[in-house]
């Protein structure tokens, strides 16, 4: 997972930038970059860490000009930093510098690659977003070296052309010394929404980061959307054809997001994440209700609007039963002798004394690997004294990788994937565990089967199908590339 | 406000005493410390910052030893960090290196000083903490300089002259190469707690600090209790005599740590926080109620505990209105272009929707300045689109500077001390404010009028009070020392 | 400039590859770059800054492998590091990663890449070493991409291949999973050397790090030469053959390396640094001696050998009277008052009371924009109160830029390109001074006319004429890209 | 070891004791620290690591005032730190701040601190310089109390009686917010001269800190002169009465100075420092010259002026035939695989071919422990390949370590002391090694038997004669406090 976020026309352009990827922390901790444009150049800078840490006002200060777009990366081993780092920038390219923010995955991308290394490319990196990268220059390069004038036909067309082939998931920001510009795949699996602020557009992939520099939201960039805008003169719209099957399947945005990524005051996909997850409570509470429970205890932060819902639907008593530090997020030493469920315990504390002998309903959003979930129990059953705890998941077991976008673990990893809600249940030390059905997430959000893509929890991957079919496979033989 | 944490008797002394401080994080975040002993020597380290950022793995490497205690600083202006950096340690006194470490306030200490000036010493700071040090090495030193061993009951009778006249707040833990050692001051103004892990005593402010190294909480400190710890026998537990007037107060814990300060998964004073809290609410509820309003917002997370009391009393619906960020804590570049309210935007967002049109009741611990309150009101009703707001404060109007350890504003600053509660709802510009009496608070807290130091609400300062009338006069005067 | 360094089999590649650029450190100061290799994979870190800043214990760490090439570089502005930072790598190419070492310069590269580019070429950095790298990987690319097995004789026919067409100096190491390469271009503008060490192959710009790391000299890599060491297998060499009119030009090895870059204790080209700059005085006492000197000062530490052969040849006392520094290198705050000569000063101290009232002769190795030497006899005169300063040049008036890797500034800089020896003489306020001839210079080193490139000295650019032609009228002209 | 520096009434105060430590940094490398005065307040900051590293432009900022005085320290371990840094200061005393830098070291100190903690002092290091704060500050403390007005005479009268009783050596810079205070102690062990610039008064333990800030030095300050500088009115000099016995031992400024320790372009002692050591060279050609020998080469840079004085009364070549690199001091990574003589190879390298074959004299200004001496030879004997290498002294054997300020190891450790010089030769294979005589040393300082104190040579150790006996005792026993 990753934030993306760009500005035009201010001449705070970095320093909002800059707000707007502390605003996107949570969909990537790992690194931050941003690239700005004056109109002459383009200068990129990217740090490993939280946006506050490597951002220093050195660095703000050094990203001159009035068009700026950044990123923030989830996860990636250290060593790679300098090479999987983003925006990435090709450099004297027909339009000059050229950078490009990436939010998604390709899945086919190493069959791409190989075909442009045939034609003479070189990859300096080992990400897919370099393979978008060198389709759109590629292109540009082709229809421009002429001393053409780019225009924002040309350009959209370029880009358009570049894109058409590709299946995959990708929000993305570009940025040339002329233009910025957001592209949406044409099954829109990531969000990305335009803002308003003052002279300026914005753009975030959630809303949450409107609110934090006071901008205004406008719109969802549309599925296959090529939104240019320029320096001078008016935004320009077109659009991507995908080619093939592909074409005919509609929009696919993830589930996930509003299960669990995106922040609760956010909005996208034309929902507030806030009342889906309230909704998926209650729904929840209707589809597994516990009787005769002492209280409702979320899992905090991300399950505590979800168990608001459940609470509120069986007029059950909700506390605050564990306590989430606020100072996590930052390496920790790790200790030589064991303390059990250490690193649960870093996180979450919970209250002495207010669930001893109680029964105790437990609520989650989603469990992932189960091995958190245990340690939580654990907690609860022997700090806090709990007499029983009911497990109750707010979405389906998730059972399959995900391969557009979000960073889960292998199809062996999935608890689900490998154990059956008993054994799960067993496993996790609970005395009853329920999950809401795919029907009840897919109500709660507001949509029917057609209107999402929730292949993490169905199976159902319905672009790029190959090259899944390929991942898993190479998964189920133990080989990952 | 200040955290500070012990521990004996293990070859983990110093990471269990930065996970302690990691866990008492809450109060102090502007520098941390530790000093650790080996039975030949103490080590003393301090750092600016976090826990986490200052105590790297290379810093506890050096920290050898078995006994350690540490101290983490709230809000001291960085230059002075190398001065008032705790634990305090003095060298080659009577019993070696001889560390302390404070949590409180001692509000005639200059006075102190001064005899002690004239008697001779030196002083390197301008902390409270260095008077009560020196007062206890020159009890040692004239005790102890004629080869005399250094046995617990000299000890105990060394801290115990040395402290006997002193009068304010102090938690203090001790160290020496032989010795850990915990005193409470005769009023119990601030917490100090003894727990238990496997061979080893631990001392922590807080509760959950054991929680997180997996300790088990024993029992509090008493009040004016001195607690010594030997590297080989048996604890000793030896008391202050407090003199004149002051001896005959009764305990003074401070009523504030439960409104505000301590954690809500802790127990102080032989209470949770977490009942105290929710007591708190209901009372509010009773005594404040909001006739049709749609929902309870919490100001999280200090009032969340608070809220659930307030809406389970009333049966509203209770709200995760605003969502709050895990990000911050950290020094954030100021913005060159005005955002509206943006120190509160980067802590809290109101989710957008839900409180749209709506009759709010919105719940905090506590109104100090009054200056973060009006931002929030100004974001639920701008950003939220809130109709109504009314807000119910779960403790009196806060009119009376502390001198016993909290850190809070003069009375100027104070907003309850300069305008009535009718100015101050103007002020904040919110529909209604009402707050819960002094009655009120102290039956939530299980307490009656006598069993706590609520100075900060009445006015009535019972300890050191002709250095807290200076004080007053001083500030009243417009000079502070 | 810049100092490259190799090794081959070593459990410690890396470390020793720190070291020897350690050793090369004087040839570039602001960034310094490592890869290694394991046999499966090359790994990068690049860091700005001095080797023994960047390269810490942990960044050594992490860079696992047997193989290892390293880079240093000279000045170029801080904000480009991340894109111009070397060894540049390749990712995914037809043999894996392949990164790239560069010391020199290849005047004509943009028009090289603009005909990649025009094939579909990206550029990710704006350097002449992009170029060679692209060169290459396209040529490897196009042979090796169906399962053709590569072998040494294949990978030195497309080195061969892709550098035969490009003019200009480039000393290279390469390294790919299973190969390092040490590549000279067809003329030896720049020094190579090969070294052994146990079982290990070592690279070095310069022989002195080889001294370090206890390695012993064995030869120079000749002009055009490809020296391709496999992990398994013999060393085996290939020849680049120019094309054209360049193919008739005869080894240029830079003669400027011997006036000052490398350091004292090096070999290179076949001499040793220290006896031609021994002679270089020498030669210079015979051709411009001052009659009834007091004595000879050499500026220190680069015209000490200089001054060594001067003050030997016409018998005159050699003193130390200006004591440098032991403390530069790094960022130094700036005066806000005005210091006369602070840069100097910084550097340099006379020595009070030893030049009082004498008569000096001050031995330099060359000058290059005169600010500095200005400096200097300024000190000498007020500081150090010398009567007459003589100034002796070891080298000829620097007239011409070089574009052939030395870093250079642009001829309107050069002072002895825009004023006569008269006026610089005038400018620099010394009593008289003089230069080595250029024939006295090419006699010192151990050559004739034709046997090294003086460029810089004499104008007579043999190399890529036309793209230097260009570079000089741009220069005259007021552009410079 | 260790370099003072203060200035008075200059906006920059700050930034040119920073200057001024920078030229002083060879006396002291691992911490620096500098205290301003504003006139109302003392700022203190102390820093690991080299002026350059620890002083950043924040901090130098935040050391406001106009009177400033700093501190370099030598080698003291990391941990010790914060308890040892430099300038020491006393909050809150008769006269406000106190800070205090010291260059020297008191034999008896112990001894001294316990009568003072009898009386109630708390000490919370464990340096020599704390005793002389304590003892200043409580003779201030014992005539101010009153509201006494602190003037120049009172305060030299302070400082005059709290010195007296002290034995050893000290050189002085004291800084409250009214005056800067020189002082040095009767004996005059170690340097402390007084410059000027414009309307500031400069002190700094060597002359060659005045050159770097442009200052013009006036005189050495006298050894037990008090020179008050008081921020308003003329600055005025007191003296201290040294007692008993040492009263009557007259000035004993320390000979390894000029040996080695001051810069060569300072002067010291009514001395320059460069024409004392290039006299030793002379006297040490005279005392033991050597045959047929092809060349003389200094171990750089410490015997450079020496071999210079040396090669010329013989009339034979010096050649630098060890090149110093230009980048050490700072920390380096260890090698894991032996290369033998490592830490010597990265400080110097001899000129392959220049030395192959010859007869060499080596220089060097003095032999400590000879650990390092023997790698410089096997250097040159196996890199450098000469034939034979006689070795010359340009001092007496260092058989005593000193107890006045240099840091020295103990007696066990100095090679001299345990050897004879056959045994040393022998030790460090060279084919013959010589020492100056100390008569000759003497003689080339300017200087007889009374006038210096040279008890490393001879162990004639004149002051604080009990203090030495018994720490000269205790290393005899093998204890070491």
């Amino acid at each position: 997972m990753c934030g993306i976020f760009g500005v035009t026309h201010s001449a705070e352009a970095s320093y909002l930038t800059y707000l707007g990827l502390h605003a996107l922390q949570h969909r990537g901790e790992e690194a931050a970059g941003i690239t700005s444009s004056n109109g002459k150049h383009c200068i990129r800078v990217v740090r490993a860490g939280l946006v506050d840490e490597g951002m220093t006002p050195d660095v703000l200060k050094g990203l001159a000009g009035d068009f700026a777009i950044g990123h923030t990366r989830y996860s990636t081993s250290g060593g790679s930093l300098e090479r999987n780092a983003q925006p990435l920038m090709a450099h004297n390219t027909a339009m000059g510098e050229l950078a490009i923010a990436h939010n998604g995955n390709i899945p086919g991308y190493r069959k791409l690659r190989e075909a442009f290394q045939k034609k003479g490319a070189l990859f300096y990196t080992d990400s897919d977003t370099e393979v978008l990268l060198v389709a759109i220059v590629q292109e540009l390069q082709h229809r421009l070296h002429n001393g053409v004038k780019s225009t924002p036909e040309l350009l959209g067309e370029c880009i358009s052309r570049a894109l058409a082939p590709i299946e995959g998931a990708y929000s993305l920001l570009m940025l040339t010394r002329d233009f910025l510009v957001a592209v949406r795949d044409p099954w829109g699996f990531r969000p990305l929404a335009l803002g308003r602020l003052k002279d300026s557009d914005a753009l975030a992939s959630e809303t949450n980061a409107f609110d934090l520099i006071g901008a205004k939201f406008e719109r969802d960039i549309k599925p296959g959307e090529i939104l240019i805008l320029p320096r001078r003169g008016n935004p320009r719209s077109f659009f991507i054809t995908a080619k093939n099957a592909s074409a005919k399947v509609g929009p696919q945005p993830c589930i996930f997001e509003l299960v669990y990524f995106a922040r609760p005051d956010s909005s996208l996909f034309g929902r507030d994440a806030y009342w889906a997850r309230r909704e998926m409570g209650r729904q929840l509470a209707q589809e597994a209700p516990v009787k005769d429970a002492d209280c409702v205890v979320p899992v905090p932060d991300s399950a505590t609007v979800q168990a608001l819902g459940y609470a509120e639907r069986l007029k059950l008593p909700l506390e605050v039963g564990l306590v989430r530090s606020h100072y996590i997020g930052r390496t920790f030493i790790a200790p030589h002798q064991t303390i059990r469920d250490f690193s649960a315990r870093l996180k979450l504390n919970p209250v002495r004394g207010l669930l001893r002998g109680k029964k105790v309903v437990l609520i989650d959003d989603s469990i992932v690997r189960g091995t958190t979930s245990r340690k939580i129990v654990r907690l609860i059953r022997e700090v806090g004294g709990a007499k029983e705890i009911h497990m109750r998941i707010a979405s389906p077991p998730v059972k399959w990788p995900c391969f557009y976008g979000i960073d889960m673990p292998t199809k062996k990893e999935l608890i689900a994937s490998q154990r059956s809600v008993e054994e799960i249940q067993k496993f996790l030390g609970v005395d009853s565990l329920k999950y809401l059905s795919l029907k009840g997430l897919l109500q709660a959000s507001g949509g029917s089967d057609g209107s999402f893509c929730h292949a993490c929890f169905s199976g159902q991957y319905k672009i790029a199908q190959k090259a899944v079919r390929e991942s898993l496979n190479c998964e189920a033989l133990g080989t990952r590339h």
